[in-house]
């Protein structure tokens, strides 16, 4: 029988669990820091409540789960002699598995909303699915960590995800990540000024391309997109958008003039920007981008995206905005939503290339038992027991040795899994330790070893 | 849009989340304080590696992924038009979620067995699904907590788990719980002293009812099954089969006197219960059962249930045993397991109902900064800072209210969620601090504050 996992997905060995535990635990401490709650919704949903929600792309790109029993006794012979697989899936298949923590939110929010306290800070950590190619650092199962807030609209909740954002990945010691912000107001006002928002996309692509290939090339890909020159004069400070995020404030503000949803995107970034200069980041920067434009469909408001360390090559490793109507999807209208996402995978591959783990505990015992002698046995489990009970991971090893090359495969086994203490022997109701870092042997009382191990 | 999810599955409110991840983290910390190292496989595997391992009931029950993209294309006309759902699936499914934890461990092993030290302890917890009938206590989708060792046939193993069951339900609260063992080479030394090894799940069955029945409604059952009288008067103490745990191995001794393996049963039982009586334990009590004869199919060694505190009304909350040829299916043989599987949802219902979770803290803030006035933001926000910093879990109303109506909303909401601490006001930089438990007000400093609400 040939053993082996569906592609794009993995097996983690208990190292690599606890490294991924290392990064959850810091998240979910920061979110609830911030007085996010968590909430857990279903692996599978009703395939009404995902499907449509995504684009076309993504209804592609939803597993769905196959009906039970006899699931074809009731499908038209008609839809099965015509092949079509489109078709025929919404007869043979009624649920498929989460495509995101997004949906299955609003779909939770709308259901629960008499149970729930407005404004509602919920956080979710669980695994996603999707049938995308995979390839490096893109997987078919992959945890999303989502905060999010719903019920208000006050730009105080888009400070704290910038605050969010600097406390995690100083936590994780990710020092020198650039959270990018922009708002989508911004990027309306420049579709008012070009003269054509089914242009802004073009625009903004560009446009991201500055550094790349100079003025000169993106002037040019932005004509044979269709943007007249005119309209690339106006947004001529775009080309040189430089400076601090104040100086990029006031350019804007000019140059949007004439836009009145653009000066008000103005306006919400320098709130942002202006507190975030009054209280402080410990570690991260904040830099106002226009050509942030990710889920530009639906964010309605400011628009996030964490960049890695400058030297480190990796697609954004966070992301987020503000979509003003969430749950509209659901039939529950006007509620706003504001929300940030951390990519675990990515943030992983960094941490691991900066060498940032090096502090993680492996999940190893700290005092193993080696077992020559099986008449000591009970002396050493009641060892253990008092070890455990004060904290100290320890175990026995459970074969007894009966030979040499047995005795062997337990020294192997303190080798292979890096054991820091070992107890050789009991003699005369006392320990014989031996310190694996040093060599140094010593024999001790009960109350002695813990210490000595502790 | 009719909002709602699958029958069968859960959302799980923040308080159920905090509740849920109490349980798991006792466990997780017990996993690993006794040795044991997380793993974690994908939630989908391979068709072929879940098919065929749980019996004919078990395949129906697999959840099927169905394939991706055009994924009627190669399927024969005929089979279509035949409209045979079973035969269909392998043709448009290759993949199905996970259905326990214990096979895709044994992929696991096999797969990764030049990486794995053996004996291997592994624990593992997350949720497999089952197209079960939904009913009180029983799911589409349920965790599992598993822990097993591999690659050992000691004893000791088997007495390691009994302190697990025991240290877990003790640090849970839940005292009173029964661990019953049994051992299958007891039961097979039973078969061969009735004569049947065929009749041996009606004994146990009939046996299993002496409580309830009496002795005589047991023999009646038993002979309408097909077992001889002569056959029943053999076995004659297990109906009266009570006393220590001691007094029913003198008494299985005797009555297996002729069945080498009844009688190796016995002495790995007598091994296991002396050792527990030796090293003892905190809140669970060990009981010999010989009517215990769950997942008969393939355990070969000790059998384990854990019963809940008596007068609650609650079917197993645990269970296992030990499997000689966990992996042979995978293709590597003569590896030995033992592993015991923890039941979280039914450990939830207990605890529920004898009032366990009291002590268990709900993720909310500690300390609310009302918004009535804009200009203050800036100073809460920094102070906010400064609690967060202090792991003083802590957040600002977002939306600053513009009228009486507004700020009832605010106090609402501190009532809802139940905040301890609310700072309602910024006074020449002081901040007023009102304790809601008692109703006392004052007015502090940064770091009055702080020592206050620590």
């Amino acid at each position: 029988m040939k053993v082996g996992i569906p592609k794009g997905t993995r097996d983690f060995s208990s190292e690599t669990v606890a490294k991924r535990n290392y990064i959850f635990n810091i998240i979910k401490h920061s979110f609830e820091n911030f007085g996010f709650q968590p909430i857990e919704t279903p692996s599978f949903e009703n395939s009404s409540t995902l499907m449509g929600k995504y684009g076309e792309e993504g209804d592609r790109l939803i597993f769905k789960i196959l009906n039970s029993g006899d699931y074809l006794k009731k499908v038209d012979d008609n839809l099965l002699t015509e092949k079509n697989s489109q078709k025929l899936i919404s007869k043979i298949s009624e649920k498929a598995l989460r495509y995101d923590l997004t949906v299955p939110f609003a779909r939770y929010v709308v259901q629960h909303q008499n149970d729930i306290t407005f404004p509602f800070k919920r956080y979710q950590i669980q695994p996603v699915w999707r049938a995308d190619r995979p390839q490096k650092g893109r997987f078919r199962e992959f945890y999303q960590c989502d905060a999010d807030v719903v019920g208000s609209k006050s730009l105080l909740q888009e400070v704290e995800f910038v605050q969010l954002y600097d406390t995690v990945f100083s936590k994780l010691g990710l020092n020198g990540t650039t959270i990018k912000i922009n708002n989508r107001k911004i990027l309306s006002g420049i579709a008012e000024v070009i003269g054509a928002s089914d242009k802004l996309i073009d625009f903004t692509v560009a446009l991201d391309k500055l550094d790349k290939i100079s003025k000169e090339g993106v002037v040019k890909e932005m004509l044979e997109k269709g943007i007249s020159e005119e309209a690339i004069k106006k947004v001529d400070p775009l080309f040189n958008f430089s400076g601090s995020n104040q100086d990029k404030l006031s350019s804007l503000k000019e140059m949007l003039s004439a836009s009145e949803e653009g000066l008000q995107g103005v306006e919400d970034l320098r709130t942002v920007v202006n507190m975030i200069e009054e209280v402080g980041l410990s570690s991260a920067s904040l830099e106002l981008d226009v050509t942030l434009a990710r889920g530009l469909n639906y964010y309605t408001g400011a628009i996030y995206e964490v960049a890695a360390p400058e030297g480190v090559k990796m697609g954004s490793i966070g992301g987020g905005g503000r979509y003003d109507d969430l749950t509209g999807i659901f039939g529950l209208k006007d509620v706003s939503g504001v929300g940030i996402s951390f990519g675990l995978d990515r943030i992983y591959l960094v941490m691991e290339e900066l060498g940032l783990f090096e502090t993680v505990q492996l999940p190893k015992p700290k005092v193993l038992f080696l077992n020559f002698n099986e008449e000591e046995n009970i002396l050493k489990i009641k060892a253990i027991k008092s070890l455990r009970e004060n904290n100290i991971k320890s175990e026995l090893y459970p074969d007894t040795a009966a030979s040499n090359k047995q005795q062997k495969k337990q020294w192997k086994y303190v080798t292979n899994r890096a054991i820091e203490f070992v107890v050789t022997d009991v003699d005369n109701g006392a320990f014989v330790l031996k310190n694996m870092n040093n060599g140094e042997q010593t024999t001790c009382s009960l109350d002695e070893l813990i210490n000595k191990v502790q």
